[in-house]
């Protein structure tokens, strides 16, 4: 296992939060994953390069993730169709590790415009179809408004929901939920699918369809992880309360407190931490920081 | 919870799955959740439809997912701006359930030009920069080779690795990990990410950068579950045993199976199911089905 050591360390950040575990509420620091956009353009000429994707990742190890990206994506055969991979410099030469530019060998058998017109689909990551990381933050419009007040014991019985539910139809431990709640905690609709950010767009669309949205008094609830995307469908759709059973990153983090939204994460026996909007617990008054 | 019942039920496959339980192989019929392509197409003249995004997704409420995924693209301000949402038709007028055409309205305040434009990128899902369906299949030239026979020991064992990496690094339980190892069950690499797309495609881009690639005596593990991405990757990059700790999708397990692939998912306390490619365990000759 020595080879482990060349790798990068992928890092993490200290977060304030609101830990809540046998009837106590604390405020401490713990570690959360790092989540960062990652713009990753092509060229093979002097001229202006393309923009091929942006993709939310744990910095480190850059060069790996686009070479390989590169490759899945059937844009390069190998690794010598790659001339030069550098991180985009600003007018003072200064390196955003955000950005990276590849250039592409000129005798590389690939063309660049055929990928502009092939590439022109996006996923069910909401964040990919911004071309530009500054348009992910201009994208949000409206605040969300909800200004409510939700019980602790109100929060721990929502996973009994999901349960319920998916004891019925998820019987392959391998679908994702993501169920909407009013601020009384009742149920209104739950969606399932393979992928996360589907289950949350087929719940976002249903609203939508029945003119719900802005859903300025609801809580949403994730069976997984809190991703950037889906706090920023959630913010989109106006819910101002957000309960993930898995982990938030630091983005999805960051997202939510711009955006003075509550989430809390891993909602698990009968524990929960809360990252940001600590003033929508309806127990904030008496807790002693 | 009554209005639970308006929802579809999403689709479960049965499969013949070779389960390892307390030292003793038994086939046997498991349910897996269904992963299928969803193209999403649009229009708002009678012109050819374009090609907006192609998903991977869990078949049911269509129409409320591609509402969703509409509106949190900012494509529409609301439901009012589809005038139309069918699923695509044959020549014979059959519908194709994987392809549907949303009709935009002539006054929505949507410019189906800039979409084209701004819209070109992808996301770390290998899956969605292919704009046709039938692309996918078509992409994978190279079967993977390795034809090594692998004991049910060294395939309990390597979680282990994943623990004693993870523990060391990831303090957050919020990345995913793919791990890659030779076929005696030595560690090669191991990368991590809070998106596990990022992490194969880190660990491909390592592996491609040593020129390494084929990797036809390797196994590769994935701390959660295995989708059609992952087993993509890996089978581009020459990967024939592919071991996920998590569920398989339907898809992946088709995908595998067509390139003879070794596939096992639910990786957990001595346990594991076998989906594909029974021939590379040791234990495959005394296995009585």
């Amino acid at each position: 296992m020595e080879n482990i050591l060349d790798y990068e360390i992928y890092p993490l950040r200290k977060e304030k939060v609101l830990i809540y575990n046998h009837d106590i509420f604390k405020l401490k620091e713990d570690n959360v994953a790092v989540e960062e956009p990652l713009e990753i353009k092509l060229t093979d000429t002097q001229d202006f390069p393309i923009n091929l994707a942006v993709t939310m990742r744990t910095p480190g190890n850059d060069l790996e993730l686009v070479a390989g990206f590169l490759f899945s994506e059937g844009i390069i055969k190998n690794v010598e169709d790659i001339e030069k991979f550098e991180y985009e410099k600003d007018v003072f030469g200064i390196e955003n590790k955000n950005s990276v530019i590849i250039k592409i060998k000129a005798n590389a058998e690939i063309n660049l415009d055929k990928i502009k017109r092939n590439i022109l689909t996006t996923s069910s990551c909401g964040i990919c179809s911004s071309v530009y990381i500054d348009q992910i933050f201009k994208r949000i419009e409206r605040l969300p408004k909800g200004d409510f007040k939700v019980n602790k014991d109100l929060i721990l019985e929502l996973p009994n929901f999901l349960n319920t539910y998916q004891s019925i139809f998820s019987k392959t431990g391998s679908v994702h939920a993501s169920a909407l709640f009013d601020k009384k905690g009742n149920l209104i609709c739950i969606m399932e699918d393979v992928g996360r950010h589907n289950a949350m767009d087929k719940l976002v669309g249903k609203m939508l369809i029945e003119r719900k949205i802005p859903l300025d008094d609801c809580i949403v609830l994730f069976s997984g992880r809190a991703s950037f995307e889906l706090v920023q469908k959630s913010i989109l759709a106006g819910i101002p309360f957000i309960v993930a059973i898995g982990a938030p990153s630091s983005l999805a983090i960051e997202l939510a407190k711009i955006f003075n939204v509550t989430l809390i994460g891993f909602l698990r026996n009968k524990k929960f931490n809360v990252y940001s909007g600590f003033h929508r617990l309806e127990e904030i008054d008496r807790i002693i920081t």
